[in-house]
Formats: structure tokens, C-alpha cells, sequence
């Protein structure tokens, strides 16, 4: 059984983390965000690809959910010192990766090399792919101004109100390599509860990553981000209203309309089923909280109850 | 009294502050090679300057003689970890100075902007300039190809024959914004015991340097690096060995021949004083072993003793 999962970082982490305990993770192509991908002090971070890199290779903190664990900050400490930015939090050890990965990128290789090659150094058991190699950055658009994802999201808190959402690059953006070829072979597609807008929206910017998600739809399901119209974290919820005119299951159903054949939405939304279908997809309803251990279970067999016998 | 130094490393930096405790440190100027700087992952660093900041402010790592005091490695084993290259080793507060320093010379500051406001953050007394804004690198040739300094010396263990040394980008470097005019006023402008191939001749490479110093060579004193034909630590021997025919005073006052008025040489080389009265300086016998307090202070006294009343 072969699964291809389009996520974001924290909640995509999860979930692919909640996959990969029933299926064989050498099976999970994980295809990755990089719309909030960034530069700090030229260095290019790619926040979900590391989250994700982090979580499933169990070198990240739990805690925090993101970084690494037992990490140490004495890189930004002097940044600090020295009357640098130090809004984008980097710890040491997650510098290493930054630095590697920098040098190779300025050297010609793609991201997606890179990416492998990494994931390759610390063991990682699942395929982890950028959704493309080329340049794509998601905008968000508010009344103060554009701001570049982590620009708005980290440095601003998040607090000026979302009037659109944009993907710099998004007309040239090809997948990257292995990209299509897991869309294909999938027996399955699952869109993880990552925020759409900012996490699942920039994957599907790409063009041929759409039209090949489009082609088996009925082979992709995807798990709403949302309960009881919030979000367990992030500013999914505050998106959905002021960009979709609302956070039910149906405007999550909306947003993946002509994409997926199914959508797990939680228990908490089951009076959401009609509008769920209204959109296209057969809702599924179960418990989708990941932090429980019994309601991740149930997820997860709700997800991989679609896979074809 | 103003006072002006030329200055490589880790000698450079132990000359400074010797000097610092009987003059003002405001009063000093401290020209510093560049010659040795590289990239290390993308990153600017600038071994000698660095040395100079962190041990003159009183970070430095004292046992070790590089680097911060209370360093981690994290950064670093990562990188390692990664498969990348960690033969230049970068701790973790020291990567905050060339995050800092690389973001703002891609940004296109002055490295000699760059170092000042540095310094001026950690509260820095003495001026720290660079000898040049400029591309100027020290090349090392030996039998086995021709290495940039810090591979030749720090990667390949200084263990290739040296049979030439060439400072890359001499012929376009100008002098940094501050030196020509520190160089001008100063009292007594002071040569290190840093080596003087690979430390002092970069900075003396700069076309408009070696003028300035030229022409105010009665005041110019320099330190030998040796003592009985030994360096302290370091190449310096093998190189007058291999580059001059001889690692006595007499050959160190030729290396400086037509640029110093003096040359301060220790007790042990006293009877070289002829020979390097025959290659035009003073010379001045004293201690010079500045590990040593009494020793340390004979020398800045002797060095001092200079300055016209």
C-alpha cells in the first residue's frame, strides 16, 4: 500500500507520524510545503520540510513542536548581541541544517537533492519531497500590507486580518522530481489537517501537483484542520471565516472542491455532512484530534479505510 | 598618545592588550589582516578580526586562544552529522557574528562598517579596522598546489612546504575608510609579533598601507614573531627558513627592511642586534615572551620608550 500525503509542518508532522504507525513508513511519500519558505541572515530556511524532517526522524522537540531537541540558542544570542533580527528564532543545531543546505543550494542543487540527501543522513524511513524546486512563496495579504508568510504569521503574531492569499511564482513553479510519480502511484492521497490556505494551498499551486491530484480524486481524502469551527492550533480558523465566509466542514469541503473524494471531519461537525457533500466529497466522520492516542487511531483507519482492497 | 598596530591573530590580539594595559585603549588603532578571511558554508569569517573582537573584549576563550569563551558546537554537529564539512570549526556564538556580518556585506556594508558597528556593540575601546574593504586573499604556494591560508593551514596542518607567498587582490585593494588617516596620526605606529608573511605582509600588501608606512618609518617599531629562531606557535621559523635563508633577528629586520625605524628582538637573539642594524632598524633587546608579565611588560615599555616625548 503505497501513500502519497500532502502536508504542511506541525499537524502534517502528525498526522504523517500517525500514518507511518500502521503503514510501513518506507511507503509514505510525505510532499511538502514551501510556500513559508524564507531567508534568515541568508541562510534558506524551509520551516515545514524541517518540522516534518525533525518529527518523523525523532530528532525534534515535542514539546515545542518545532526545532530541534535539546537545542540551544547561543548562535541568536549573539545576534542579539550584536543588535541583529532575531524574530525568526534558529537554534544551533537546527543552524547546521540551514548552513548545509544553503551552501548546496548556492552550489545548483535543487532542493529536493538536498532534501533527500539530509533525510538520507539522519535515517529518515519515509520519502520527503519539497513540492518544487522552484521559487514560490505564499503572500498574505492584510489592510497593513503583503507580508511574506513567516513575516506575517512570526514576526506580526498574525494579528492583521487576512484579505487574500497569493503564491509568488506559482505560474512557473514545476513539481519537483518524484513529485508526480507518487501522485500516480498512490493507492492513496491524503491531504493532511494542515491549514489549507497557507499549508495545503501552496503545494497545490503548483499546476501539474493539481491536475494530477484532480486525476484521482477519488483516491484523495483529506482531514479537516477544523473542529467545532476552530482550530486545534494557527490561525486556520480566523482564514476560513474572513476568506471563505466561514469555518464549517462544508467550507473545508469548499476549499478542496473538484480535488478530493473524501473528507474526515470530526464528530463535532457531523451536523456539517450535507454540506460536506453539497461540495463534492463524501464526508467521513470520526474523532480527529491527533493528541489522542484513541482518536488518532480512529483517524488514521478512517483514512486508510479508503485505500482500494 | 595615539598609537597604531598592525596585527595578525592571536599574537596580534595578545599585543594589543599588553599595549592597552599602559596606554588608553581608546588611543589605539589595531589594523588588522584580512588576508586569512573565508568562506566557511556561504558564511564570511574573518579569523584574525574575530580573534582581535572576542579576546580585546574580553569574550574570548583564553585556554584555547581562538574563539568565544563558553562555547557550543551544536551547529557544528549537525553539520557533521549532515555530511558536510567541518574542517573550519564554527561555534555557536561565533556563527552569530558571521550571520550578522555575511547578511550585512551581501547587503553591500563595508566589512570596515561592518566590524565597527560589531565592535561598538560589544563595547569594544580600541578602534578595530580592517587593513582593506577589498577581495585580498593570502595564497600559499608549495610543492603540492597553491591553498588559500586557512586550508593550507588549518585543513592540511600547515605540513606543505611553503615556497611562496602571494596576497591575491593586492593590486586593487585600497586601504579601509580610518587607516591611512590612523596611520598618519599616530605617535608611534606598532608592527605585532604576528607572523610576518602571512599576518603582517597582507596588510603591508595594500599598495597605500605600505606608503603610509614607508614614509613615517622613524616611528614605526616592529616586534619579532621569533626567538631563537623559533616562533612562540606557528609557522613563522619554517617560513623565514624557507622564504629568507635564515630565521635569525637579522632576517625578520629584512622582511621589514626600508618600513621600520626599530625592531624589538629578545634577550636570546642579542647578538643579532649587528644584523639588524645592517638591514636599516634600531635594534631593541629586550624580553619579549608576553605569556609571561614581566616579560610583557619590559616589551611595551621598550616599545613605548618610543614614542617622542
Amino acid at each position: 500500500m503505497k501513500l502519497a500525503v500532502l502536508a504542511g509542518g506541525v499537524g502534517g508532522a502528525r498526522f504523517v507520524q500517525a500514518l507511518s504507525e500502521v503503514v510501513a513508513p518506507g511507503d509514505v511519500t510525505v510532499i511538502a510545503n514551501v510556500g513559508d519558505d524564507l531567508e534568515v541572515h541568508g541562510l534558506h530556511v524551509s520551516p515545514d520540510l524541517d518540522t516534518l524532517l525533525y518529527t518523523l526522524a525523532g530528532l525534534g522537540d515535542t514539546e515545542r513542536g518545532w526545532g530541534r531537541a535539546g537545542e540551544t540558542w547561543n548562535a541568536r544570542e549573539t545576534v542579539e548581541l550584536l543588535g541583529g533580527e532575531t524574530w525568526f528564532q534558529l537554534g544551533d543545531r537546527d543552524l547546521g541544517l540551514h548552513l548545509v543546505r544553503t551552501e548546496a543550494l548556492r552550489a545548483g542543487e535543487p532542493l529536493s537533492a538536498v532534501t533527500a540527501r539530509v533525510a538520507g543522513a539522519v535515517g529518515l524511513e519515509q520519502s520527503l519531497l519539497p513540492a518544487t524546486d522552484d521559487f514560490l512563496r505564499t503572500r498574505i495579504c492584510t489592510p497593513t500590507g503583503v507580508f511574506d508568510f513567516q513575516e506575517w504569521f512570526v514576526a506580526r503574531g498574525h494579528r492583521d486580518q487576512v484579505e487574500d492569499v497569493v503564491y509568488t511564482g506559482r505560474e512557473a513553479a514545476v513539481a519537483a522530481p518524484g513529485v508526480l510519480a507518487a501522485l500516480e502511484a498512490a493507492d492513496l492521497i491524503a491531504i493532511a489537517p494542515s491549514n489549507p490556505f497557507v499549508s495545503i494551498g501552496p503545494i497545490l499551486a503548483v499546476g501539474e501537483i493539481r491536475s494530477a491530484v484532480e486525476r484521482r480524486r477519488d483516491q484523495v481524502v483529506a482531514v479537516s484542520p477544523l473542529i467545532a469551527r476552530r482550530a486545534v492550533k494557527g490561525p486556520a480558523a480566523a482564514m476560513f471565516e474572513s476568506l471563505a465566509g466561514g469555518a464549517g466542514a462544508g467550507d473545508v469541503a469548499g476549499f478542496y472542491e473538484g480535488l478530493i473524494g473524501a473528507l474526515v471531519i470530526d464528530e463535532a461537525d457531523a451536523a456539517d455532512a450535507s454540506a460536506v457533500e453539497e461540495r463534492g466529497a463524501r464526508p467521513l466522520v470520526t474523532r480527529t484530534l491527533m493528541s489522542e492516542p484513541t482518536a488518532r487511531r480512529a483517524l488514521v483507519e478512517t483514512v486508510l479505510g479508503l485505500v482500494p482492497a
